[in-house]
């Protein structure tokens, strides 16, 4: 044979990759990493949260005491005590057999969509939702199908209208990622009677659910009813994300299959971060520490409310006031583009994310989501203004 | 609404999880972790080949040194300096903007199944072959096709006869998992021809080839053609299995959808493990450690061909003598089952693999997998003398 012969691999790709393609959002946030750009756009906690010495401390406990088990593989659902300690620590009676270790929140994600999704399937979400979840569920190819929200959560009536044939009615009740809202204990209520009645299931994401500035949100869905809950709680927002851990709750009606596809994905998660964790949680360590980050992330959001009192006067912007997490959610005066505002912010020094990309359809295009937690209060009051001055700018043009 | 009206939720699964159930073999193997049972049957590296000091340190300086960012979101890609590293040790021209680090090659396994198969695609596989790649490739449900193979490795006419329409041939070319056989030069020049000409892409996976006795195995697939190949490499080996890290080198053609379906699988692999490792292997630490690892499985090798050739005599068992890695592949006589040996065997105080796990479809019930790495010499002596009892008495009652 001549190396005429030869023909490139073709690398024929599954039809849900011809569909991944990079966002345009993503390409635009590149230029936000640059240096001096003062950005809300990361989800990224800060980094002041970290509790380094006490990870140090852990790590070389861990490794003098148990290094060979550490670092050996290590059962699928997770490290027992770890299991243990989560079952512990939610509000609600949990079997910790039925807690399963997960390679941060997002592979909850993978493996519910895994279990629970066929090609054409129906699955609901909030509108808007989050992002990473549009993109952990695409690769089982599901029909996304937007549920009508108000301040206070979905809306059971829109629910009850487009739950037939669906999988699960997926939800962030909690300071939700992007609009940093909360569900009010009444539309809990009404939407776990509702998803009952409906015998629909809830996939439930709870990253944010500790960080809380003045009360504890209302109880989970899952403490209402269990059986019909998969929980997704992560330990990325009350120590840290860099050790990628998180954990579902299931009941056993999908507790093996989950199990059996998380086996497949990674075998299990990093059991070395599974004891680290274990390690510093002993003792009530995250009674101690969470507080901190409460403080600091209320201190964080009252200054980008009261930066945003301060700028944007009369320019007929609207946002709200989150009670927890690390977002809060804006929309810009009528006919205005966040997508087209971007590059302007940027060139004033400032980066967001436009609101468009967290919608699974129909997205409002003058939605936009601001973190208030990676910035220190200083910035955020000069990034408020610098945002301000691009919206003026966009505003007096017209666009 | 009254109480009674609730219905329990109804958890319809998807397609692909109904067909995922227990493994008969894993129930089995579950009494196997008995103390007072000797294991041949887990791919557990030995733990004394994990270097315990060398992370205590590293862990120390990482967080020391970067501990805000070692414990931050990080890119999906992986860090920098480890895809320099990884692209730095192949024996081929590597670009680290072709490195993906993921959870373990496992990983690597699953985003390549989601890109590369949709329902009913038809890929290639060894006889037999890695189990948990069977596993990963599962939820895509793809028509898997076992192509014939010798001791040499696949065979290419065979091969020829199936490719048509296939996505890839999986392929362990090195002290394979399950059988240790080892491809030879000649048969990779032949199968690389034979797949440039068939346009058949490969996913190479080379989780043991450093693990090599006297000799190093031949140049890898990809490094024949890497347009034409995906490699997963891991850690776990050479290093160890509980960071849960490992690699994939792929073709710009196929890369960028990799990264999307990482990104939605985890976002990130843990970015502290990836720092640890770095640190650990700066100043050619894998020059020195590498070498130790492979004296103590060559000499657990020879430990167990010694005890087969002493414990076996008569009994009609044919055994392979692998040059590298982790397991051995047995035949037991004639009419012999490997499954309904193994409870004869676990009561003798010995547990194996039983080949058949390893076979995407006819599989030979006299083969079994035995892995020389875990028990010491020792146990591997008393294990082979355990296992021919149990053959001894299963051939007298004719089972």
């Amino acid at each position: 044979m001549k190396p005429d012969d030869l023909q490139p691999a073709p690398w024929l790709l599954a039809r849900r990759a011809e569909k991944m393609n990079p966002s345009v959002i993503r390409e635009i946030l590149k230029v936000t990493e640059r240096p001096g750009i003062i950005s809300f756009a990361g989800g990224l906690p800060s980094p002041r949260t970290f509790p380094v010495e006490a990870f140090a401390q852990a790590c070389d406990q861990v490794l003098r005491r148990d290094g060979p088990a550490a670092l050996q593989y290590a059962a699928s659902e997770g490290y027992a005590p770890l299991r243990e300690m989560v079952a512990d620590m939610l509000p609600w009676k949990v079997d910790p057999a039925h807690v399963l270790i997960t390679t941060g929140s997002q592979q909850g994600l993978d493996l519910a969509a895994k279990v629970l999704v066929d090609a054409g399937s129906r699955i609901l979400v909030e509108t808007p939702t989050y992002l990473g979840a549009l993109q952990a569920f695409a690769p089982m190819e599901p029909e996304v199908v937007s549920v009508a929200s108000d301040r206070d959560g979905v809306l059971t009536d829109d629910l009850a209208r487009k739950a037939a044939g669906a999988r699960f009615i997926y939800l962030l009740p909690n300071f939700q990622n992007p609009t940093g809202r909360t569900m009010t204990e009444a539309r809990r209520a009404a939407l776990s009677q509702c998803a009952q009645q409906l015998a629909l299931p809830i996939v439930e994401d709870n990253p944010y659910g500790d960080l809380w500035f003045d009360a504890p949100p209302p109880l989970p869905l899952a403490a209402r009813n269990p059986d019909g809950c998969l929980y997704l709680g992560s330990f990325s927002k009350v120590l840290a994300p860099g050790l990628r851990l998180g954990f579902m709750v299931a009941p056993a009606a999908v507790y093996p299959k989950l199990l059996q596809a998380k086996q497949a994905a990674d075998l299990h998660s990093p059991s070395f971060n599974q004891r680290m964790i274990v390690e510093v949680m002993q003792g009530g360590f995250l009674d101690r520490h969470v507080p901190t980050i409460r403080a600091l992330y209320k201190s964080q959001r009252d200054a980008m409310l009261a930066a945003l009192d301060r700028e944007m006067k009369g320019l007929d912007v609207q946002w709200n006031a989150p009670d927890g997490g690390m977002f809060l959610w804006a929309r810009l005066p009528r006919g205005m583009d966040a997508i087209r505002l971007l590059p302007k912010a940027v060139a004033e020094g400032v980066a967001f994310v436009p609101g468009a990309a967290f919608y699974a359809d129909a997205p409002d295009a003058r939605t936009l989501r601001l973190s208030f937690v990676t910035a220190s209060a200083q910035e955020i009051d000069a990034g408020v203004a610098a945002l301000a001055r691009a919206i003026g700018q966009q505003s007096r043009q017209g666009d």
